[in-house]
């Protein structure tokens, strides 16, 4: 199993935080060794960062948890491998364009039938189940008559979803930069904050952040994530099977 | 206009001594200040480093420099805006999926048309006219009835680059983390390193390397870039029209 991370907010923001209590689960205090991938998202572009290392130990993620890069949105994961060996080309997020935006995916678990999906336009490049049900997600949409306005996205996409759902386990993220879709399987948290800003404690780590201090009055900021990051803030378990659509930080669809 | 590096070797070799040279001509011995990006290829996976800020000042370049990440295959580029605002979007190297292989592009120079190019397959998410030439190219690869041979990508790869040329400068590395094309409109230069191995020093630093340390003796190491890096080693100069297909550090196809 792996760690999922994303965020959602209003203003360009730091994941830092977030990702310094992810990054010690992967090998130091969780068995999520396998390797690690985050992508930050400004004004639809995209910083990627992948790497087949622990991200425990990672020379990369160490970097990177130095580095001031704020974003709209932010996809993260930390891998335990089941379906395909330690390789950069099976480390999420897995990303694709499609209409001119770039789309980037990440899940949780794993299900059967993978080798079976059939490809059409997009074409794993990596051998595991999860690149494989993102290419047949993204086939599908990319096959409609029209492209579907944005209740239909949704509608559609829960559907997908919950259909790999079935075969086992499927906790997933997939955003464009702008919209930011989760699914939950069996375990996803998100917590959104906002005025008045509170403190934070890292629940793997010995860290602290007061976010008064880095916000202003207007930011709102949402954190989704497999477990809780932070001990002393109230996170909101997903229900199994639910979509949730977020935009700037806000919650726009949900259905269940 | 902006500068451009590749590598294509027969073991995973460290791009650093190269990218330090590189680096410094994004703003601070060069006009390139408009963001630089950076392709390493490991066994077709690919790690991407993307930043809109001037190489010679961003964090993340500098974190570069330190981390010891070796490559089959790296593409780099330092951009000078001309074509499409200074934006992550619009930063090199483009990468886009074909046929399970991630396709990484950048282009120095710029042409006339761009925005008449029919798209269809892949569509540019930035504004510039590489990104657009890019796309063009992939979707006519696409829009094959059947998938070409290596010669015959050659030769129609060859075609499309030539096409683009003849609307203004079109100096461009595409590669697909096996195979490396370079074309030459106006600028690039090669080396072949091979035992038995000497030193180098860069032209834009202050930094000596002794490759006979860092290699064995079956290594082979070209590197291509839009002006010689070191200097005092003999540097081939492409020809005008001339395409190269680089594999595993040798030339496997050549045509002017």
């Amino acid at each position: 199993m792996c760690q999922l991370l994303g965020m959602s907010a209003n203003t360009p923001t730091d994941i830092r935080f977030s990702f310094s209590g992810l990054r010690v689960r992967g090998g130091e205090r969780g068995p999520h060794r396998d390797g690690y991938g985050l992508c930050l998202y400004r004004q639809r572009g995209v910083q990627a960062f992948h790497d087949f290392l622990p991200a425990s130990q990672s020379d990369l993620a160490v970097l990177l948890e130095r580095l001031p890069i704020k974003a709209d949105v932010a996809l993260g994961h930390i891998r335990q491998a089941n379906v395909g060996v330690v390789s950069l080309v099976n480390t999420h997020p897995f990303i694709r364009e499609w209409r001119g935006r770039y789309w980037s995916f990440a899940h949780n678990g794993q299900f059967r039938g993978s080798k079976g999906l059939p490809q059409t336009y997009y074409t794993p490049v990596g051998t595991t189940d999860s690149e494989a049900g993102f290419c047949w997600i993204m086939n599908q949409l990319r096959a409609l008559a029209r492209p579907p306005g944005e209740k239909r996205l949704c509608t559609l996409l829960h559907q997908f979803f919950q259909d790999l759902d079935t075969r086992g386990i499927f906790n997933a993220m997939l955003t464009d930069g702008d919209r930011f879709f989760t699914y939950c399987s069996k375990s996803l948290y998100w917590i959104t904050r906002r005025a008045p800003f509170g403190q934070a404690k890292l629940v793997d780590r010995d860290m602290m952040v007061d976010f008064s201090r880095e916000t202003t009055p207007r930011d709102v900021v949402t954190l989704i994530a497999t477990e809780p990051l932070t001990e002393d803030e109230a996170w909101t378990a997903m229900q199994p099977g639910e979509l949730i659509l977020w935009k700037n930080g806000e919650i726009v669809w949900r259905g269940v």
